[in-house]
C-alpha cells in the first residue's frame, strides 16, 4: 500500500516480529498488559504496537474500520490482533486471515468484513488447535487466553495451517456495504466517527480521484449531499472554511470526511454511523 | 502459574529483560514517559510493558489487586514496578520483593500485601543504597528518581541484596484480608471494581472449584449473598441472564465477579470495595 | 542533564535507537499506532516511547513545555518527535533541531521555543527533502506522512543536513518568555497545568536555589505572590499543608508549582496559563 523511496527493506533484515493490537478493553484494568505478557512469553522479541483500546464496547463496525485502515502502514509479515468480541464465551469461531502479506487474528463476527470483501487473494482458517491456546481458558477473556497466544505463535513463524482448517464461510456484516458508483454520483455512508466528531465515510481518496478523472469533473462541479445539508466542492483542509461551517475533506483516514471547521460534525449534524452521504457531479453551465 | 504446551523456553533464550509498570500517574502529563527514559538509560534493551496508569489517585488497594493478578502472566525474571505512593516525599521505605521467580519494586505502604500474605517463599529488601537511585531526588516524583532506576538495575541483573538490607516487617494492609472458608460457606468481599462496574471479589476460581469438589456441591446448591440481593448459582458468561439482571461469574480476573448483564453492577447495587459477599452451600431437597 | 553513578554507557553499547512521541492526537482513533507502523518500516529496531498524546488540541504551549522538560531524561542520540500542528496542510516549515546531543522534529510553529531560546549551541534545519517523506502526503495527517518518516530516518543515522538546509529564523513564541530576576524578586508565570490542576511555573529549582544562595535567603523570607493570594515559604511536599490550603512546591516537573493540598489549584484559584507568579524576598526583622 505504501512505499518509501529510501526504505530499508525490512523483510530482508533479521528484524523483530511486529504484532498490532486493537481492542475495546480500555487501558485502566490491565487487560491489555496481560495480553502483552502472554505474547512475550511465546515470542520474547516481538514489537507490540497498540492501535486503539478505547473503542466503544462491542463496536465491531468501528474496529473493522480501523483495522482495515491501519494495517497497510505496517510492514508485510505483521500480525494484526483485533479483539472486539461481544460473543466471548460462546461458540463463535476464531479466525486467522492471510492476505496481502499480512496476518489477521479476530473473532468470526464480521470484524474482518472489509478485508474479506476485498478482491485480493486470501486464505481463511479457523484456529481450533488448542495446542496454540493457553492451557486454562476463561469464559470472559479469550483475548488473553486464545487470541494472544495464537497471534504470538503466528509472529514466531508457526503457519496458520497448523492451527486449524481452512474455511470459506466467514461472517461478513452488511454494514460494510460497498460504494455505489455511477458516472453521475457516488453513494457512500458514514463508517466511523473519530474523537473530534468528524464523520468518516468509506470513500477512499484514490477511488474518488479515479472517478473524477474518468468523468472530467472539476471541484466546482461537485456537490456533497448530506441528509439535511448540501456542500459545494471538496475542501483541502479543515481550516478552509469559517469556524462552524460544514465541509468535506479527504483526511488522515485516507477517506472523505465531513467535518466542521473548529467544531464537531457529529454534534452539528446529528448524523451517525450508517447514514448516507452522496456525491453528485453537477455539469455546470460554464462548462 | 501458566504454562504452554508449545512454549519457547524464554529463560533459555538470550531474551530482553521485561519491566512492567503500574501507576496512578495518568498518561497526559508525561510522567510515565520519563520513567521509561530513565530506565532505558540503564537497561537499553528492556521491554517495558504498561499494566495501567489510570488507577484512581492513591488507590493502593486497587494497585495491589492488579499487581497480584497480572504478574503471573509474565515470564519469570520479569521486574514489576508498582508506584501508587501517597507517602512520596516522606520516610516510607522502598521495597524489593523476590518471590516465585519474579521481582517487585514498590513503596512500603501495603501495595504488595497480597504477595506478602502468600505462603510462597520470599525475600524482602529495603532499597536504601543510593548508588542505584538517580543523583538528584525530587520530593514529589520518586517514581522517576528512585523506583525506576532500581527496577532498571534489577532488570540488568544487579542482585537486590546489593541495593539494601533484608527486612521482615513490611507494611501489610488489613484490606487484603483472607477468605473465610467453612464446609457451608465462603466469605469473600469486593476487592476491585473494573471500568465496566463489575464487582470483583478475592475468591479465586481454583479455590472455589476445590471447595465445590470437596463439598460435593452442584451449581443449583449455590447461593451468592450480597448485602441486599441473593443470586442462585454461578453463571458461565455475562450474557447468561437477561439485560439488567445481576449475576455471579468467574471472569477475566480469575476471580468471582458480580456483574449486571449489559449493565453496571457498581451503579445498580451501590456496593463498593470492602463490602461483603458470601457464598452459601444450600443442600436442596432434591439431593 | 542527568547522570547515574552506576550507569551503563549506553552510547558505547550497540543499543536500539530511541524515538519519543508527543502529540495531541489522542489514543482512540489509531493515529499514533500508524505513526509507529511508518517508523518501524524505516527503523525496525527502534524503541518508541510515548510522552503524551492527550494534550488539549493545538496546545503548542503545553507541548513545548513537556518536550523541554522530558528530553533530558532520555539518552543522548534520542530523536524527539513533537507534533502539535494547528497549521497542518499549510506551508509552515518542518524543523529538525540538533542541540545537546538530542534531535528534535517538529512543525515550525514555536513548539521548540524553549530549546531555541536556550544558550546551548544548536543547528536548525528545514526538512524539505521529500526523499525522506512518504510518497503520498495527506493534507491533514503530516504526523504520519512527513514527521514520522523524518524522525525514523534520523534514528537510523541519516544526518539532518541531508534532509534540508540550515536556517536561522525559526518561529519563537512570546509565551515562552524568560524569567525576570532581581536580587529581591523573581517574576515567573504559569506555564503548564497538569491533570491534577497543579499550576506549574517556568522557575526551575536549580535557578531558584542559585538565587537563594546568592541572596542569603531563608525559607521564612520567601513570599510567593499570586494575583489574589500570598503564600509564605516553599513547602517540601504536597501534604505539608492542611487539605484545601494553597502551597508552593518544587515538584516532579523540576519547577515551582502552585498546588492545593488534596485539591485542584486551577479550580481553586481560577488561574490559567500565562498568569503571573512573583517570588519576593522579604528581609524579616529577625534577620
Amino acid at each position: 500500500m505504501i512505499s518509501f523511496k529510501h526504505i530499508l527493506r525490512s523483510v530482508e533484515m533479521n528484524h523483530r516480529p511486529i504484532i498490532t493490537i486493537l481492542t475495546d478493553f480500555g487501558l485502566r484494568d490491565g487487560f491489555v498488559g496481560l495480553m502483552k505478557g502472554v505474547m512475550l512469553q511465546i515470542v520474547p522479541d516481538a514489537h507490540i504496537v497498540d492501535i486503539s483500546h478505547d473503542l466503544p464496547s462491542f463496536a465491531v463496525s468501528a474496529g473493522g474500520f480501523l483495522n482495515n485502515w491501519s494495517y497497510g502502514y505496517f510492514p508485510q509479515g505483521t500480525v494484526h490482533l483485533c479483539v472486539v468480541d461481544p460473543g466471548v464465551g460462546t461458540k463463535r469461531r476464531v479466525l486467522i486471515l492471510e492476505t496481502q502479506g499480512h496476518l489477521f487474528v479476530a473473532p468470526d463476527n464480521g470484524l474482518l468484513s472489509p478485508l474479506l470483501n476485498s478482491t485480493h487473494s486470501k486464505k481463511i482458517f479457523t484456529a481450533t488447535n488448542t495446542q496454540f491456546w493457553m492451557d486454562k481458558i476463561s469464559n470472559t477473556f479469550h483475548g488473553r487466553d486464545i487470541f494472544s497466544p495464537i497471534a504470538a505463535h503466528l509472529a514466531r513463524g508457526i503457519p496458520a495451517s497448523e492451527m486449524g482448517n481452512e474455511i470459506d464461510d466467514p461472517v461478513i456484516l452488511p454494514i460494510f456495504k460497498p460504494l455505489q458508483i455511477t458516472n453521475d454520483s457516488i453513494e457512500t455512508y458514514i463508517r466511523y466517527i473519530d474523537h473530534f466528531g468528524n464523520l468518516v465515510t468509506n470513500l477512499e481518496e484514490s477511488v474518488f480521484m479515479d472517478w473524477c478523472s474518468k468523468n472530467h469533473c472539476k471541484n466546482e462541479d461537485i456537490v456533497v449531499q448530506l441528509p439535511a445539508n448540501r456542500l459545494h466542492g471538496i475542501s483541502n483542509a479543515f481550516g478552509d472554511k469559517e469556524p462552524g461551517k460544514l465541509l468535506a475533506v479527504f483526511g488522515g483516514f485516507d477517506r472523505m470526511e465531513i467535518a466542521v471547521s473548529k467544531g464537531n460534525a457529529a454534534v452539528t449534524t446529528g448524523l451517525g454511523i450508517g447514514d448516507p452521504i452522496t456525491i453528485h457531479l453537477i455539469k455546470t453551465a460554464k462548462r
